[in-house]
């Protein structure tokens, strides 16, 4: 049914020994594809290092996944305003990866400087899909919709203070986005906006 | 750039006067490709229709096109959850079509009767890309996004009263979907929904 | 008046020692019923342990309660969609078992795995009272409300993050669900639920 | 499934027509229980008076009802804060009597006017099932809730202005309600707390 | 000008050294009127009991008050509705107390058990005054402002969770209480409605 | 109970008959004290007129009374902010002269002319009791506060657009006041203010 | 003290003769700078038509000015994303002028199409103060504000629907904005976004 | 392009380490400008010092900066309403100095004790450009621009609690104000209404 997605644990409120056991129970009872397990933080990254040592560990993105990846199908290219917006943006591609779609991610590249993100225009046209991670007023997505006819995934994200609400600004600014053909997940979503756009990518490769 | 798209005419707040101007421009500097008028009222439909007697009018979706329709790439299936619903679930599945991707409709499976959806499983799993339309507490997306691996572009409703808050509670619900795969447009944003879901459908096509 | 009630103290902000005390306090005065006591961390449930020897504990409710439990009448089925639920259907169950109802438990039925939720149908239309416990976009009660014709009490969870904004996005869904019979307690109030389904149950029961 | 509950249309934004042909075919089809709809408008109410001479007509509650009323089986009281939140506690009332619950009024008994409340009292104690209905700070479940063991369903009204937001302080208070065994449906939604209460009655009448 | 209040040095933020510097400056500055500290910690009310060693200290109020008390001119009864509302009828006794009128307390006296606050109607009647705190959907005041045709000052408290929202349902319902004669302060603002009751007081008692 | 309060009904929603009747019964049935009408509209003071020729009318307040006026005890001082505030304003005097106080109206003292406010510093002084109305931000309050130790009702008018929302913005500001002694009323809660500050000023009248 | 703001009267809520009235008196008091008038609907601008045929009249801004213009000083800008935020744009401009600034104004470069915005940078970096109109989700004046170092004012507008909630995601977005530089107005407010620039480029001008 | 402005490193979320890595980077790729860090904590601050025996630090404003800085060109006034609001004041008037302003401090001047602002008038008239900086009701801002005519940026701060919501009271109030020529930063920004005001200083210096 769902070729080529990966089996997820969500770490987030699991103990570093409940995630070693359910990744490892995941990996044995599906052989065929990746055990990915997501919002893990040091402690239960260090414990699934320990407990399984050929895994796939992405400190930034806070993630590890266990067995071969998938041949890349199709690209996702994940674009991130600031360096702030990096974990995301991290989770979004590891994710993406492991969904069996080749990855590219274009950092820092926030609309202040636009002369940076009109740099990889052709990049931007080349992907399949594109994720694209703002904070604060998450105005990027709308000017990435307006340069290219790819689809494009906004994740707004957390990164802001005061009137950015943690997340609730850049969220209604991509709902609310002028450029046609921008859809949005939750705040902070890197995970969702990965599978989505890798679901997308590997449909585009056939 | 962006082939396959329309050129599109936004009808709130314009006369129909400006939008068959308007309309007729666009028609006029693009041969290649249909121009589209959406959120029309009854007196614009009407004006444009006497103006282009060879105009696609759709009065549930609230549009009109202008040229042939593209030949469809991909499949796109509209799901709506109640009758209500309707309105936006049509505004997706006309711009879906005249944005080049073939185009059906499920209506009226809610997630209150669930036999209805059930039957149609097999429906859902051969699309390319699925819009998911529904009001109220808006739960429609996280049960197709747990029956199918398609990709699912949700759009809340704001059908409903009193805690509903316009939309509101179906925009936050589909948001924090527990199922992946799930992104979503703007409140009541069928064009949006419709435009996105065609080009991943055109890419999936091939 | 109210024949079947236990007698409560609400544990949030009260010392191990307070507790202990207005539990046994209450116990005193009221021989014919159960004292309870909500809401404890883990050094207020060693306190009543070792002052109550004969105290029922339940870590993952955070509940204790003192004197015989009543013979069970009438009953409620607690379904909780997803794992991190749990602390809230463990209270829920609880307390309607110390308010004299009948209690079973259906855990891990979220609306993104259907099957799970509908291969537990009979169990469902034979309970007298069920209480419904989700977080994220809290549509299980929707889907439950739509499968069976027995009272449905909602209970959304502070589970899940951004748009979940600490349950509301569960709370309004459930307050606008599309599902008739279905009402809706505080977010994370399994102790309001519990206490109104067995006085539904007790009722039901004659 | 559902035996004891009517077929119900819900009448807001459809036309006089669509009202009097969905209400004759729900008739048809379901000739063991009552066809009712909600949200008329005089217009509507007029209709279906006209194609439906023995129709069952409210137009304080806005409801209209086809083929005989069951049986009364357990009694649901609605009490009403103040004459604003009449035509809530109307609609509620009639839906639990067309839902087979015996239904007794008591209006005009708003927390500002205690005495009102507490003459009343045996007769809330006698119920199975009681409605609440209270706009603006929405105090009288509350009160209710501590006078009685009964379960209380409580209906936020829209009454109100300024501070109290369309119902939404209503709404909170009675979410965060200081007596147990309160439990809420959505502002202005009788048509639920009437169904929801005829369904605990009828079980509590065995 | 303000004859009868008391300096005030608001102790939220400051370290113990400040507020007992701050508090001795207000002292030697206006020897005709006390200084009052109020939102003080345990380590700054100790420090100064330290170094002033005649103060009236309140810790359940967190205030700390310097020089002689005025004469008490008028009543202010302080009615709370539950334990956790404490510390903010403290400190509006306290604060009414230094600013001079005589003041009484009324503790633990909920809507969910009127006949305590049934018992207490005439105290009630008899004073200049009221200060009525309340958490959660914060009914009282609208109860008592139906009891007595003396002014009212409300103050929510942020007592509760959820739908409570940190005070956020107490504050509105308050505001749209259904009796007139009632204000209202900020969330757990003790102090405002202890000045302003006092200075009601002092001028009723001439 | 009440000496001094008038009897009254609230006009919003009601027809011309009805507060024509209302009016007639309360005055009927206490001859003791005037009966008040409020929030009435150009047709429903017509009415009132015609049926009533020794009525007071105010159109400005939206209210009309019956029955001879008390003999003036204490003095409210009503003071808006601005012009479009006077309705407000006129609903506050008019309600605390018909509930036995002296009033006078100071208009047109907006926080950003303050001159105007500081030249009539003496009249606040001399009040028992301060109404201040003002819309937009709401500052008034807090300048008017610090300024005299009189206790000041602030009422939030719905003046304003944009973030004013609708009077959310200055009741926000009149709850957060830096000025202690202000307590606050409902949005264009003209009535209640009104009311409350008779209250206190006859009380202080002795 | 303001040398170079005109006189104004907010025309909302006035009647035609009100605002003709208003205007006249404020011109023969303050001969020495324009009268101007805000919000004002078509009939109010034919009535100052009719009673001062030398009046400046702008349909779009909805405003009228008496007087002669003072010479122009500093030069503001007025930016505008889309063609349905032209009337504030134009308000802006109008007011601007009225105060003694140069104003010139750039259309439709919403960020979707940054090419038209790209293209008039030169005009852009030769302004004294920018204003920069804006609806949906705001991003025009991060990305104006990334290219040029202009102080920059922003005004959101209510253009949108859903997610925009009548302008907040505009404004949100624009105080949470990554760009530095960048100040923010009320929803709507040309007025205030034009006084402002205008102060700021009199004051550059020398 | 931005000639004036410094190089800006956010500190939030950076170790000391990283810090003064991007600060010793910026300086040394801009040897024309000061570089500046703002939001550092002591151990950050105490980094930087150590690694740059030169650099000028502010604890209060928590900022560091790196080179000479510019003569002073216009000035700026920023004025704070309470002791509370010194940090942010702090924050715009380092950040306005670095940005090549001259720039004085008023402090302590709330609306609740009108003659200290009242006392400083001439010197807020004597400034190029006003920020001011207030919490709780944020009323402030009005009352200085109605005071003088010179341009005015307003501060929220998150200073205060309830309602004050940490913040919204005050930017809501501030955005609405009835006082035109005033424009709005985020909350706490001293940042960035300390750049905004440099630059309008330094354009008004000529
Ligand atoms: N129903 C719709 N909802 C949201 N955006 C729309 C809709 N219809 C058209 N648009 C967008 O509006 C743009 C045209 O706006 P306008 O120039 O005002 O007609 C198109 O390029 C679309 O991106
Ligand atoms: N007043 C009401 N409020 C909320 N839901 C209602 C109401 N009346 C009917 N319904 C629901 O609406 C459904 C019918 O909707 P429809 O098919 O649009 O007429 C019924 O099954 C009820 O669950
Ligand atoms: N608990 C409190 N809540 C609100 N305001 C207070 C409180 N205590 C003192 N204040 C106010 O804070 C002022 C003193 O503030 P400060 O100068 O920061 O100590 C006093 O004049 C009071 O108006
Ligand atoms: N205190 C502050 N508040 C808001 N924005 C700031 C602040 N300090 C620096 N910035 C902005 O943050 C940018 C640098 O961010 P970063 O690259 O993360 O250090 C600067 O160019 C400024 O625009
Ligand atoms: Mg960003
Ligand atoms: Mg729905
Ligand atoms: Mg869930
Ligand atoms: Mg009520
Ligand atoms: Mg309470
Ligand atoms: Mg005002
Ligand atoms: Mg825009
Ligand atoms: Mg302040």
């Amino acid at each position: 049914l769902r070729t080529g997605d990966p089996e997820v644990v969500y770490g987030e409120g699991k103990s570093p020994a409940q995630v070693v056991e359910i990744l490892g129970r995941l990996r044995a009872a599906h052989p065929d594809r990746p055990a990915l397990a997501t919002r893990l933080d040091a402690e239960a990254l260090a414990a699934v290092a320990a407990a399984h040592p050929g895994a796939l560990l992405d400190a930034q993105a806070r993630c590890a996944a266990l067995g071969d990846l998938p041949a890349p199908r199709g690209s996702v290219v994940v674009v991130a305003a600031g360096t702030t917006d990096a974990p995301v943006a991290a989770e979004a591609a590891l994710v993406a990866r492991v969904s069996g779609a080749g990855v590219r991610r274009v950092d820092d590249v926030g609309v202040a400087g636009l002369h940076r993100l009109l740099a990889v225009r052709d990049e931007l046209d080349a992907a399949d899909c594109l994720v694209v991670v703002a904070g604060m007023e998450g105005a990027l997505p709308s000017v990435v919709g307006g340069l290219t006819g790819v689809p494009v995934v906004a994740v707004p994200t957390s990164v802001g203070y005061g009137a950015a609400f943690g997340g609730l600004a850049a969220l209604l600014g991509m709902l609310s986005s002028c450029a046609p053909g921008v859809v949005v997940c939750n705040i902070d979503n890197g995970f969702g906006a990965g599978l989505f756009a890798a679901r997308v990518a590997r449909r585009a490769a056939g």
